[in-house]
């Protein structure tokens, strides 16, 4: 089993997984299991293995175990959709969020090319705008609460209205339209089977400016790539889609990936938050890193010095 | 600088600090200096140095800047004190907050000894038994609210009445009594000038156990211990006094001391939650990690060939 560090869209109430994780079981390369903590939900014992551990996509060993922090399910849950005027709108909807306090269990951005495919594929009536997908966990008071801050919030952004709901069954239609982004935009792009998902992550005040600018090369270099965004954690993804058989749009398509990843990394942001480093990545390692991958490879040499380990992934030579 | 992993009071609602730390800046053995991650709020990128540094206690780098994650000041802040009828009360009302989700910032167990020391030490009067003093975050409304659900917790486990304040003058006033719990306890033993401050931490749901195991133990062997816990996170303090003249004394402290390290690790807990292992704890280390900690030292081997960096000291030889 291979884990990331981070993971989806519900990074600013839970903490992202690495954040979740207490300990994990892993088979190590000179063949000792080690366990890396305890179920103290606190430690300072030693150096922190379990962190070192989750997101080394198995170059440092094997987990086979992974102990969690869980939570409850909630009392109360509302979600809803509200669209803004513009990407910016909505990323200064999340930012005042964040800063009022508000828990914001999950806080995504749709982009209009993404709305349109969604009303083509799910049968929506979405206005074809950027758009916030929002959800709050708490008591009843408190959800309904966080949610007509965050719609005062929305408001005076010049979006909105906001449209909540608390019954499972109508937020589990709003989620399912979110889910279904990925196989909406295929489906208006028969020709284009080739996929690239780009997972930069900036920080949050850069995010709209990252976002923009990414959309003004995509239209510049006439590429059809949606957005979704996790947008708590300024993390987004653009998908982009090309015609295998047209070398010109495949090359062009490689190009604006290069640029969308140094983008990200020249705003103190980084290459990948959440799918990992593979071996698609490794090239901007160094980049993002600089001396520091240096000590990254000195672990993979003590634990794994016969690179047996996933060899020639993440920080794998 | 050290940094240990987790600190103080606040783990439920903000996590830990190594869970605030977004990356630091470390001067390393062989001269390099190096930056361990990005602005960004989530990363996948390699492995994650960030968490291996902190709490490394200086003998992995000597870290020259720390990037935190920030939050703003609340709108709301309520505090309170709940007298409890046993400490295995004290600890279920902590569980029960925690698993019904609210989002409590500062959970903190007193014992009856420290009571007794802080209303002759701050001229209170408090009910002389296990006492917690709490912290809620959130919306006026918010901290009402979880101010009121936890006075039901604390009545339906037959503690209470739970007072509580939200101006800051009465805040302080409580908060400092909290603090000034060392200097209070050591005022009533003039004599006992040695203090081993000890800091293990257990799963929640084995706290209160371990809590009442150590007390009895305690007081079988005479020794003076008052208790503070980060009850939220499962770790506790116990002040262990005694006269440095009183060589029997002192050896029946120690032997508490490790008795209680035992304790905690049969629970599958840590023999340290914050304080970290400096040279102290080292004879621990092997215990609680088993063979992980081979790994840690090839780090610190890989990192520090010469061993220069704060020798002698955490996952060190």
């Amino acid at each position: 089993m291979t884990a990331t560090r981070a993971s989806g869209t519900n990074a600013v109430r839970y903490g992202t997984m690495k954040d979740n994780v207490l300990s994990v079981t892993a088979v190590m390369a000179n063949g000792e299991v080690i366990r890396t903590g305890t179920r103290a939900r606190k430690s300072s014992a030693g150096y922190d293995l379990t962190r070192l551990m989750v997101g080394s996509e198995g170059t440092l060993g094997i987990i086979t175990e992974v102990a969690l922090k869980l939570y409850g399910i909630p009392e109360s849950i509302a979600a809803g959709v509200c669209p803004f005027p513009s990407v910016e709108a909505c990323c200064n909807a999340a930012i005042q969020t964040i800063q009022l306090g508000v828990p914001v269990a999950r806080i995504e951005l749709v982009d209009d090319e993404h709305i349109k495919a969604l009303n083509a594929y799910s049968k929506l009536s979405l206005k074809v705008t950027p758009t916030l997908f929002v959800e709050f966990h708490g008591t009843e008071a408190g959800t309904r609460e966080q949610s007509e801050t965050f719609g005062e919030i929305a408001e005076s952004l010049g979006g909105g209205p906001f449209e909540w709901a608390t019954k499972e069954e109508d937020r589990a239609r709003l989620w399912q339209a979110r889910h279904d982004a990925f196989w909406a935009t295929k489906n208006l792009m028969p020709g284009k089977t080739e996929v690239f998902a780009t997972d930069v992550c900036v920080p949050i005040s850069r995010l709209a400016e990252c976002v923009i600018e990414t959309q003004r090369d995509l239209e510049e270099q006439n590429l059809y790539g949606p957005i979704i965004g996790h947008v708590g954690d300024g993390n987004f993804h653009v998908v982009l889609y090309c015609d295998p058989n047209d070398a010109a749009e495949v090359a062009r398509v490689k190009a604006a990936y290069d640029r969308l990843i140094g983008r990200a990394l020249n705003m103190d942001g980084t290459c990948t938050g959440e799918h990992g480093i593979g071996s698609g990545k490794i090239k901007y390692l160094e980049r993002e890193h600089g001396p520091a991958l240096a000590f990254m490879r000195e672990i993979k040499r003590a634990f794994d010095p016969h690179n047996i380990m996933n060899p020639g992934k993440n920080a794998s030579i």
